[in-house]
Protein backbone atom coordinates (compact mmCIF):
# COMPACT_ATOMS: atom_id res chain seq x y z
CA UNK A 1 0.00 0.00 0.00
CA UNK A 2 1.67 3.59 -1.10
CA UNK A 3 2.54 5.81 1.86
CA UNK A 4 2.31 9.53 2.00
CA UNK A 5 4.04 12.01 4.57
CA UNK A 6 1.85 14.92 6.30
CA UNK A 7 4.31 17.18 8.04
CA UNK A 8 1.72 17.47 10.97
CA UNK A 9 1.33 15.67 14.77
CA UNK A 10 -0.91 13.04 14.52
CA UNK A 11 -4.06 13.43 16.27
CA UNK A 12 -7.24 10.94 16.11
CA UNK A 13 -9.94 13.70 16.82
CA UNK A 14 -9.02 15.63 13.92
CA UNK A 15 -8.94 15.75 10.25
CA UNK A 16 -6.52 16.27 7.71
CA UNK A 17 -5.67 17.25 4.23
CA UNK A 18 -3.16 15.93 1.57
CA UNK A 19 -2.01 19.41 -0.41
CA UNK A 20 0.92 17.93 -1.90
CA UNK A 21 0.09 18.06 -5.86
CA UNK A 22 2.29 14.50 -6.31
CA UNK A 23 0.78 12.85 -3.94
CA UNK A 24 -2.81 14.62 -4.93
CA UNK A 25 -2.36 13.10 -8.67
CA UNK A 26 -0.57 9.74 -7.72
CA UNK A 27 -3.86 9.17 -5.20
CA UNK A 28 -6.31 10.80 -7.62
CA UNK A 29 -4.87 9.47 -11.23
CA UNK A 30 -2.36 6.54 -10.75
CA UNK A 31 -4.07 4.66 -7.63
CA UNK A 32 -7.56 5.80 -8.84
CA UNK A 33 -8.68 6.39 -4.83
CA UNK A 34 -12.03 6.52 -3.70
CA UNK A 35 -13.97 7.88 -0.61
CA UNK A 36 -13.57 5.47 1.99
CA UNK A 37 -10.65 4.16 0.52
CA UNK A 38 -8.09 3.25 2.87
CA UNK A 39 -4.00 4.41 2.72
CA UNK A 40 -1.13 4.86 5.05
CA UNK A 41 -0.16 8.03 6.26
CA UNK A 42 2.91 9.29 7.85
CA UNK A 43 3.03 12.17 10.68
CA UNK A 44 5.19 13.52 12.28
CA UNK A 45 7.63 11.40 14.77
CA UNK A 46 7.18 8.24 12.92
CA UNK A 47 3.58 7.80 13.71
CA UNK A 48 1.94 6.13 11.49
CA UNK A 49 -2.15 5.61 10.78
CA UNK A 50 -4.11 4.06 7.89
CA UNK A 51 -6.32 6.66 6.88
CA UNK A 52 -9.70 6.38 5.21
CA UNK A 53 -10.45 9.25 2.75
CA UNK A 54 -12.99 11.38 2.97
CA UNK A 55 -12.98 13.46 0.12
CA UNK A 56 -11.11 14.21 -3.25
CA UNK A 57 -11.06 17.72 -4.33
CA UNK A 58 -8.50 18.56 -7.16
CA UNK A 59 -6.62 20.99 -4.81
CA UNK A 60 -6.68 18.80 -1.51
CA UNK A 61 -7.95 14.67 -0.50
CA UNK A 62 -9.58 15.11 2.93
CA UNK A 63 -8.76 11.92 5.34
CA UNK A 64 -9.47 10.49 9.02
CA UNK A 65 -7.31 8.44 11.31
CA UNK A 66 -8.49 5.14 11.33
CA UNK A 67 -5.79 2.86 12.97
CA UNK A 68 -2.12 3.21 14.04
CA UNK A 69 0.28 1.53 12.47
CA UNK A 70 3.08 -0.71 13.89
CA UNK A 71 5.94 -0.09 11.14
CA UNK A 72 10.14 -0.20 12.36
CA UNK A 73 12.01 0.83 9.20
CA UNK A 74 14.21 2.91 9.92
CA UNK A 75 18.17 1.91 10.71
CA UNK A 76 18.82 2.16 14.23
CA UNK A 77 21.56 4.63 13.03
CA UNK A 78 21.60 7.61 11.48
CA UNK A 79 23.50 7.73 8.52
CA UNK A 80 24.63 10.46 6.64
CA UNK A 81 25.92 9.74 2.81
CA UNK A 82 28.50 12.64 2.07
CA UNK A 83 29.27 12.40 -1.68
CA UNK A 84 31.48 14.03 -4.28
CA UNK A 85 28.50 15.07 -6.62
CA UNK A 86 28.68 12.83 -9.78
CA UNK A 87 26.69 12.72 -13.25
CA UNK A 88 23.31 13.81 -12.98
CA UNK A 89 21.57 10.51 -13.25
CA UNK A 90 24.23 8.67 -11.24
CA UNK A 91 23.78 11.05 -8.14
CA UNK A 92 19.57 10.84 -8.89
CA UNK A 93 20.13 7.06 -8.19
CA UNK A 94 22.53 7.23 -5.50
CA UNK A 95 19.78 9.31 -3.80
CA UNK A 96 17.05 6.87 -4.59
CA UNK A 97 18.78 3.57 -3.74
CA UNK A 98 20.25 4.88 -0.69
CA UNK A 99 17.03 6.23 0.44
CA UNK A 100 15.71 2.68 -0.08
CA UNK A 101 18.41 1.15 2.07
CA UNK A 102 18.04 3.27 4.80
CA UNK A 103 19.85 6.85 4.81
CA UNK A 104 19.03 9.59 6.91
CA UNK A 105 20.95 12.15 5.13
CA UNK A 106 22.85 13.47 1.75
CA UNK A 107 25.30 15.95 1.96
CA UNK A 108 26.23 16.27 -1.80
CA UNK A 109 30.07 17.75 -2.11
CA UNK A 110 31.87 19.63 -4.84
CA UNK A 111 34.80 17.97 -4.44
CA UNK A 112 38.51 18.73 -6.28
CA UNK A 113 37.93 15.75 -8.44
CA UNK A 114 34.36 16.00 -9.48
CA UNK A 115 34.03 15.61 -12.84
CA UNK A 116 30.11 17.48 -12.52
CA UNK A 117 30.11 21.50 -10.85
CA UNK A 118 27.27 22.80 -9.74
CA UNK A 119 26.76 26.62 -9.48
CA UNK A 120 25.10 27.96 -6.94
CA UNK A 121 22.60 29.73 -9.10
CA UNK A 122 21.83 26.01 -10.46
CA UNK A 123 22.02 24.45 -6.59
CA UNK A 124 18.00 25.31 -5.77
CA UNK A 125 16.54 23.69 -8.80
CA UNK A 126 19.11 20.42 -7.95
CA UNK A 127 17.85 20.69 -4.74
CA UNK A 128 14.11 20.63 -5.79
CA UNK A 129 14.61 17.69 -8.18
CA UNK A 130 16.43 16.20 -5.92
CA UNK A 131 14.09 16.23 -2.69
CA UNK A 132 11.05 14.84 -5.14
CA UNK A 133 12.99 11.78 -5.80
CA UNK A 134 14.17 11.05 -2.38
CA UNK A 135 10.52 11.59 -1.25
CA UNK A 136 9.25 9.05 -3.47
CA UNK A 137 12.00 6.94 -3.01
CA UNK A 138 11.05 7.04 1.26
CA UNK A 139 6.95 6.92 0.16
CA UNK A 140 8.10 3.49 -1.71
CA UNK A 141 9.95 2.02 0.97
CA UNK A 142 7.82 2.72 3.66
CA UNK A 143 10.51 4.71 5.28
CA UNK A 144 8.99 6.92 8.86
CA UNK A 145 11.15 9.88 7.94
CA UNK A 146 12.24 11.63 4.50
CA UNK A 147 15.79 11.75 4.22
CA UNK A 148 17.45 15.69 3.88
CA UNK A 149 20.16 16.56 1.85
CA UNK A 150 22.60 19.86 2.10
CA UNK A 151 24.49 20.92 -0.76
CA UNK A 152 27.88 22.58 0.58
CA UNK A 153 30.81 23.27 -1.86
CA UNK A 154 33.60 21.82 0.12
CA UNK A 155 34.59 19.66 2.35
CA UNK A 156 35.61 22.27 4.79
CA UNK A 157 32.26 22.90 5.29
CA UNK A 158 31.69 19.20 6.44
CA UNK A 159 34.48 19.59 8.25
CA UNK A 160 33.37 22.25 10.30
CA UNK A 161 30.33 19.95 11.63
CA UNK A 162 32.48 17.04 12.30
CA UNK A 163 31.19 17.30 16.50
CA UNK A 164 27.43 16.31 15.03
CA UNK A 165 28.45 12.82 14.63
CA UNK A 166 29.57 9.60 16.64
CA UNK A 167 31.66 8.31 13.89
CA UNK A 168 33.15 9.43 11.01
CA UNK A 169 34.13 6.32 8.17
CA UNK A 170 35.74 7.64 4.68
CA UNK A 171 35.51 5.79 1.93
CA UNK A 172 39.12 5.60 0.59
CA UNK A 173 39.80 3.18 -2.69
CA UNK A 174 43.66 3.30 -1.84
CA UNK A 175 42.99 1.54 1.52
CA UNK A 176 41.07 -0.97 -0.01
CA UNK A 177 44.00 -1.64 -2.53
CA UNK A 178 46.20 -1.85 0.28
CA UNK A 179 44.25 -4.66 1.70
CA UNK A 180 42.86 -2.80 4.78
CA UNK A 181 39.63 -5.31 5.51
CA UNK A 182 38.91 -4.57 8.92
CA UNK A 183 38.13 -1.32 9.90
CA UNK A 184 35.15 -1.02 8.23
CA UNK A 185 34.04 -3.97 10.06
CA UNK A 186 35.20 -3.27 13.49
CA UNK A 187 33.60 0.13 13.87
CA UNK A 188 29.96 -1.03 12.38
CA UNK A 189 30.34 -3.31 15.32
CA UNK A 190 31.07 -0.96 17.92
CA UNK A 191 27.62 1.71 16.86
CA UNK A 192 25.17 1.51 19.14
CA UNK A 193 22.06 2.26 18.55
CA UNK A 194 21.19 5.97 18.55
CA UNK A 195 24.32 6.94 16.99
CA UNK A 196 25.12 9.69 14.41
CA UNK A 197 27.33 8.24 11.54
CA UNK A 198 28.90 10.66 8.64
CA UNK A 199 29.94 8.24 5.71
CA UNK A 200 32.48 10.07 3.10
CA UNK A 201 32.88 8.99 -0.48
CA UNK A 202 34.66 10.34 -3.16
CA UNK A 203 33.73 11.50 -6.35
CA UNK A 204 34.33 9.08 -9.63
CA UNK A 205 37.96 10.67 -9.79
CA UNK A 206 38.28 9.44 -6.22
CA UNK A 207 39.16 11.75 -2.94
CA UNK A 208 42.20 13.88 -3.13
CA UNK A 209 45.06 13.35 -0.44
CA UNK A 210 44.21 16.52 0.95
CA UNK A 211 40.66 15.71 1.37
CA UNK A 212 41.77 12.27 2.95
CA UNK A 213 44.03 14.15 5.26
CA UNK A 214 41.23 16.89 6.44
CA UNK A 215 39.60 14.52 8.27
CA UNK A 216 42.14 11.55 8.92
CA UNK A 217 42.83 12.52 12.78
CA UNK A 218 38.75 11.78 13.47
CA UNK A 219 37.99 9.29 11.46
CA UNK A 220 38.06 5.83 10.34
CA UNK A 221 39.64 5.36 7.11
CA UNK A 222 37.76 2.02 5.48
CA UNK A 223 38.17 -0.41 2.78
CA UNK A 224 34.53 -1.89 1.35
CA UNK A 225 35.39 -5.29 0.51
CA UNK A 226 37.86 -6.93 -2.33
CA UNK A 227 36.77 -4.89 -5.19
CA UNK A 228 36.83 -1.47 -6.52
CA UNK A 229 33.75 -0.16 -6.31
CA UNK A 230 32.06 2.61 -8.24
CA UNK A 231 31.50 6.26 -6.67
CA UNK A 232 27.34 5.35 -6.54
CA UNK A 233 28.19 2.07 -5.75
CA UNK A 234 29.90 2.05 -2.79
CA UNK A 235 27.33 3.85 -0.65
CA UNK A 236 25.18 0.97 -1.10
CA UNK A 237 27.57 -1.48 0.34
CA UNK A 238 27.72 0.78 3.12
CA UNK A 239 24.08 1.14 3.95
CA UNK A 240 23.81 -2.69 3.35
CA UNK A 241 26.69 -3.34 5.49
CA UNK A 242 25.00 -1.96 8.24
CA UNK A 243 21.37 -2.86 7.86
CA UNK A 244 22.97 -6.29 7.78
CA UNK A 245 25.43 -5.60 11.32
CA UNK A 246 22.17 -4.27 12.79
CA UNK A 247 19.22 -5.20 12.04
CA UNK A 248 19.39 -9.06 11.09
CA UNK A 249 20.23 -12.15 13.61
CA UNK A 250 22.75 -14.47 13.19
CA UNK B 1 45.07 1.50 -14.30
CA UNK B 2 42.16 -0.49 -17.01
CA UNK B 3 42.23 -4.25 -17.14
CA UNK B 4 41.76 -5.87 -19.88
CA UNK B 5 40.81 -10.05 -20.59
CA UNK B 6 42.66 -12.87 -22.72
CA UNK B 7 41.55 -16.04 -23.20
CA UNK B 8 44.23 -17.81 -23.40
CA UNK B 9 47.12 -19.59 -21.09
CA UNK B 10 49.54 -17.05 -19.65
CA UNK B 11 52.81 -17.77 -20.82
CA UNK B 12 56.16 -15.46 -19.99
CA UNK B 13 57.64 -17.23 -22.91
CA UNK B 14 55.33 -15.54 -25.67
CA UNK B 15 53.78 -12.81 -27.18
CA UNK B 16 49.79 -12.27 -26.98
CA UNK B 17 47.38 -9.95 -29.32
CA UNK B 18 44.26 -8.25 -27.91
CA UNK B 19 41.80 -8.58 -30.60
CA UNK B 20 38.61 -7.14 -29.09
CA UNK B 21 37.12 -4.40 -31.27
CA UNK B 22 36.11 -2.50 -28.22
CA UNK B 23 39.62 -3.23 -25.60
CA UNK B 24 41.30 -1.92 -28.95
CA UNK B 25 39.12 1.05 -29.14
CA UNK B 26 39.86 1.54 -25.32
CA UNK B 27 43.58 1.24 -24.89
CA UNK B 28 43.97 3.30 -28.46
CA UNK B 29 41.69 6.34 -28.39
CA UNK B 30 40.23 6.46 -24.77
CA UNK B 31 43.11 5.70 -22.32
CA UNK B 32 45.82 6.82 -25.46
CA UNK B 33 48.23 4.35 -24.69
CA UNK B 34 51.75 4.05 -26.67
CA UNK B 35 53.98 1.44 -27.08
CA UNK B 36 56.02 0.54 -24.18
CA UNK B 37 53.03 1.73 -21.76
CA UNK B 38 52.27 -0.60 -18.96
CA UNK B 39 48.83 -2.55 -18.54
CA UNK B 40 47.00 -5.20 -16.66
CA UNK B 41 45.66 -8.28 -18.43
CA UNK B 42 43.65 -11.08 -16.82
CA UNK B 43 44.51 -14.64 -18.57
CA UNK B 44 43.10 -18.01 -17.87
CA UNK B 45 42.46 -19.04 -14.57
CA UNK B 46 42.54 -15.61 -12.98
CA UNK B 47 46.14 -15.21 -13.73
CA UNK B 48 46.94 -11.07 -13.86
CA UNK B 49 49.98 -9.84 -15.64
CA UNK B 50 51.67 -6.74 -16.02
CA UNK B 51 52.09 -6.32 -19.83
CA UNK B 52 54.25 -4.24 -21.61
CA UNK B 53 52.72 -3.17 -25.23
CA UNK B 54 54.88 -3.77 -27.99
CA UNK B 55 52.93 -2.44 -30.77
CA UNK B 56 49.64 -0.75 -31.49
CA UNK B 57 47.02 -1.64 -35.32
CA UNK B 58 43.89 -1.29 -35.56
CA UNK B 59 43.10 -4.64 -35.57
CA UNK B 60 45.66 -6.33 -32.87
CA UNK B 61 47.68 -4.92 -29.87
CA UNK B 62 50.53 -6.82 -29.26
CA UNK B 63 52.00 -7.36 -25.89
CA UNK B 64 54.63 -8.84 -23.80
CA UNK B 65 54.21 -10.25 -20.24
CA UNK B 66 56.38 -8.40 -17.24
CA UNK B 67 55.11 -9.27 -13.94
CA UNK B 68 52.59 -11.33 -12.29
CA UNK B 69 50.19 -9.19 -10.33
CA UNK B 70 48.89 -10.81 -7.08
CA UNK B 71 45.08 -9.96 -7.31
CA UNK B 72 41.97 -11.59 -5.47
CA UNK B 73 39.51 -9.30 -6.24
CA UNK B 74 36.49 -12.48 -6.37
CA UNK B 75 34.23 -13.44 -3.31
CA UNK B 76 34.89 -16.50 -1.74
CA UNK B 77 31.45 -18.02 -2.84
CA UNK B 78 30.59 -18.47 -6.35
CA UNK B 79 27.14 -16.44 -6.12
CA UNK B 80 24.16 -16.22 -9.04
CA UNK B 81 21.40 -13.59 -9.00
CA UNK B 82 18.64 -15.42 -10.39
CA UNK B 83 16.02 -12.88 -11.02
CA UNK B 84 13.06 -11.83 -12.71
CA UNK B 85 13.02 -9.94 -15.92
CA UNK B 86 13.28 -6.05 -15.22
CA UNK B 87 12.19 -2.99 -17.57
CA UNK B 88 15.40 -2.85 -19.92
CA UNK B 89 17.52 0.21 -17.81
CA UNK B 90 16.90 -0.93 -14.82
CA UNK B 91 18.44 -4.95 -15.75
CA UNK B 92 21.28 -3.34 -17.08
CA UNK B 93 21.90 -1.31 -14.34
CA UNK B 94 21.57 -4.25 -12.00
CA UNK B 95 23.98 -6.47 -14.31
CA UNK B 96 26.60 -3.93 -14.09
CA UNK B 97 26.34 -3.26 -10.21
CA UNK B 98 26.26 -6.93 -9.18
CA UNK B 99 29.33 -7.09 -11.36
CA UNK B 100 31.20 -4.83 -9.54
CA UNK B 101 29.50 -6.93 -6.29
CA UNK B 102 31.06 -10.11 -7.18
CA UNK B 103 28.62 -12.14 -8.95
CA UNK B 104 29.71 -15.25 -10.83
CA UNK B 105 26.85 -15.84 -13.02
CA UNK B 106 23.45 -14.18 -14.07
CA UNK B 107 19.94 -15.89 -14.30
CA UNK B 108 17.59 -13.62 -15.61
CA UNK B 109 13.80 -15.56 -16.24
CA UNK B 110 11.17 -14.52 -17.51
CA UNK B 111 8.78 -14.87 -13.75
CA UNK B 112 4.89 -14.99 -13.79
CA UNK B 113 5.12 -11.66 -12.59
CA UNK B 114 7.70 -10.00 -15.06
CA UNK B 115 6.03 -6.61 -16.45
CA UNK B 116 8.95 -7.31 -19.00
CA UNK B 117 8.71 -9.82 -21.57
CA UNK B 118 11.23 -11.42 -23.81
CA UNK B 119 10.67 -13.32 -26.97
CA UNK B 120 12.86 -16.07 -28.07
CA UNK B 121 13.79 -14.22 -31.34
CA UNK B 122 15.00 -11.14 -29.22
CA UNK B 123 16.99 -13.26 -26.51
CA UNK B 124 20.76 -13.81 -28.26
CA UNK B 125 20.60 -9.74 -29.01
CA UNK B 126 19.93 -9.03 -26.00
CA UNK B 127 22.46 -11.32 -24.17
CA UNK B 128 25.04 -9.59 -26.41
CA UNK B 129 24.02 -6.29 -25.31
CA UNK B 130 24.18 -7.51 -21.81
CA UNK B 131 27.59 -9.31 -21.59
CA UNK B 132 29.07 -6.44 -23.07
CA UNK B 133 28.05 -4.45 -19.95
CA UNK B 134 28.89 -7.26 -17.73
CA UNK B 135 32.40 -7.55 -19.36
CA UNK B 136 33.01 -3.82 -19.10
CA UNK B 137 31.84 -3.80 -15.68
CA UNK B 138 33.99 -7.03 -14.56
CA UNK B 139 37.03 -4.97 -16.60
CA UNK B 140 36.56 -2.15 -14.53
CA UNK B 141 36.23 -3.54 -11.29
CA UNK B 142 39.39 -5.85 -11.34
CA UNK B 143 37.53 -9.14 -11.61
CA UNK B 144 39.65 -11.91 -12.38
CA UNK B 145 36.56 -13.42 -14.16
CA UNK B 146 33.93 -12.42 -16.20
CA UNK B 147 30.17 -13.09 -15.10
CA UNK B 148 28.05 -15.44 -17.30
CA UNK B 149 24.41 -14.84 -17.95
CA UNK B 150 22.07 -17.68 -18.98
CA UNK B 151 18.28 -16.62 -19.87
CA UNK B 152 15.29 -19.01 -19.17
CA UNK B 153 11.79 -18.69 -20.04
CA UNK B 154 10.56 -20.06 -16.07
CA UNK B 155 11.61 -20.76 -12.62
CA UNK B 156 11.12 -24.86 -13.33
CA UNK B 157 14.00 -24.43 -15.87
CA UNK B 158 16.18 -23.12 -12.80
CA UNK B 159 14.81 -25.53 -10.76
CA UNK B 160 15.75 -28.66 -12.66
CA UNK B 161 19.29 -27.64 -11.59
CA UNK B 162 18.75 -27.03 -8.57
CA UNK B 163 21.52 -29.33 -7.06
CA UNK B 164 24.13 -27.68 -8.84
CA UNK B 165 23.72 -25.03 -5.83
CA UNK B 166 25.13 -25.76 -2.17
CA UNK B 167 22.76 -23.33 -0.76
CA UNK B 168 19.56 -21.68 -2.26
CA UNK B 169 18.52 -18.32 -0.70
CA UNK B 170 14.92 -16.60 -2.11
CA UNK B 171 14.40 -13.08 -1.57
CA UNK B 172 11.05 -13.02 -0.62
CA UNK B 173 9.42 -9.63 0.43
CA UNK B 174 6.43 -11.31 1.94
CA UNK B 175 8.83 -12.55 4.65
CA UNK B 176 10.34 -9.76 5.92
CA UNK B 177 6.91 -8.20 6.12
CA UNK B 178 6.36 -11.18 8.55
CA UNK B 179 9.39 -9.75 10.46
CA UNK B 180 11.36 -12.77 9.28
CA UNK B 181 15.39 -11.13 10.06
CA UNK B 182 17.23 -14.20 10.59
CA UNK B 183 17.60 -16.35 8.04
CA UNK B 184 19.51 -14.37 5.44
CA UNK B 185 22.45 -13.82 8.20
CA UNK B 186 22.45 -17.38 9.38
CA UNK B 187 23.03 -18.97 5.89
CA UNK B 188 25.16 -16.11 5.17
CA UNK B 189 27.80 -17.45 8.64
CA UNK B 190 27.78 -20.96 7.66
CA UNK B 191 28.87 -20.58 3.59
CA UNK B 192 32.20 -21.92 3.33
CA UNK B 193 34.77 -20.71 1.13
CA UNK B 194 33.84 -22.03 -2.55
CA UNK B 195 30.22 -22.77 -1.55
CA UNK B 196 28.32 -22.69 -4.57
CA UNK B 197 24.97 -19.73 -3.87
CA UNK B 198 21.63 -19.53 -5.70
CA UNK B 199 19.22 -16.33 -5.06
CA UNK B 200 16.48 -16.02 -6.42
CA UNK B 201 14.95 -12.34 -6.66
CA UNK B 202 10.94 -11.52 -8.09
CA UNK B 203 10.86 -9.12 -10.81
CA UNK B 204 8.86 -5.65 -10.04
CA UNK B 205 5.69 -7.27 -9.06
CA UNK B 206 7.24 -9.86 -6.61
CA UNK B 207 7.54 -13.63 -6.40
CA UNK B 208 4.01 -15.43 -6.95
CA UNK B 209 3.32 -17.90 -4.10
CA UNK B 210 3.57 -20.71 -6.89
CA UNK B 211 6.97 -19.95 -7.58
CA UNK B 212 8.11 -19.63 -3.77
CA UNK B 213 6.18 -22.91 -3.46
CA UNK B 214 8.48 -24.36 -6.11
CA UNK B 215 11.55 -24.25 -4.20
CA UNK B 216 10.20 -23.75 -1.16
CA UNK B 217 11.58 -27.11 0.33
CA UNK B 218 15.14 -26.67 -0.93
CA UNK B 219 15.52 -23.38 -0.39
CA UNK B 220 15.81 -20.87 3.00
CA UNK B 221 13.52 -18.32 2.14
CA UNK B 222 15.11 -14.40 3.58
CA UNK B 223 13.98 -11.30 4.49
CA UNK B 224 16.70 -8.87 3.37
CA UNK B 225 16.05 -5.71 6.32
CA UNK B 226 13.31 -3.64 7.39
CA UNK B 227 12.83 -1.92 4.46
CA UNK B 228 11.18 -2.40 0.90
CA UNK B 229 14.03 -2.95 -1.45
CA UNK B 230 12.90 -2.80 -5.25
CA UNK B 231 13.51 -5.61 -7.59
CA UNK B 232 16.86 -4.07 -9.01
CA UNK B 233 18.04 -3.39 -5.35
CA UNK B 234 17.52 -6.41 -3.39
CA UNK B 235 20.12 -8.50 -4.93
CA UNK B 236 23.12 -5.61 -4.23
CA UNK B 237 21.97 -5.46 -0.66
CA UNK B 238 22.41 -9.55 -0.99
CA UNK B 239 25.88 -9.66 -2.36
CA UNK B 240 26.98 -6.25 -0.04
CA UNK B 241 26.02 -8.54 2.99
CA UNK B 242 28.00 -11.31 1.62
CA UNK B 243 31.32 -9.74 1.16
CA UNK B 244 30.85 -7.87 4.59
CA UNK B 245 30.34 -11.47 6.36
CA UNK B 246 33.01 -13.43 4.64
CA UNK B 247 35.94 -10.40 3.52
CA UNK B 248 35.91 -7.80 6.28
CA UNK B 249 37.23 -8.83 9.68
CA UNK B 250 35.53 -7.58 12.70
Amino acid sequence: MQRYFINQNADENQRFFITDKEDIHHISNVMRNQPDDLIVITFNHSVVFKCRIISIENHEIEVELVEQQNSDTELPVEVTICSGLLKSDKYEWLLQKCTELGAAHFIPVQMQRSVAKLNQSKVDKKLVRWNKIVKEAAEQSYRLVIPTIEFVSNLQQVYVNIDRYDYVLIAYEDAAKGGEASQFKKALQNFKNGDRILIIFGPEGGLSEEEVDLFRDKSFIVGLGKRILRAETAPLYALSAISYEKELMG
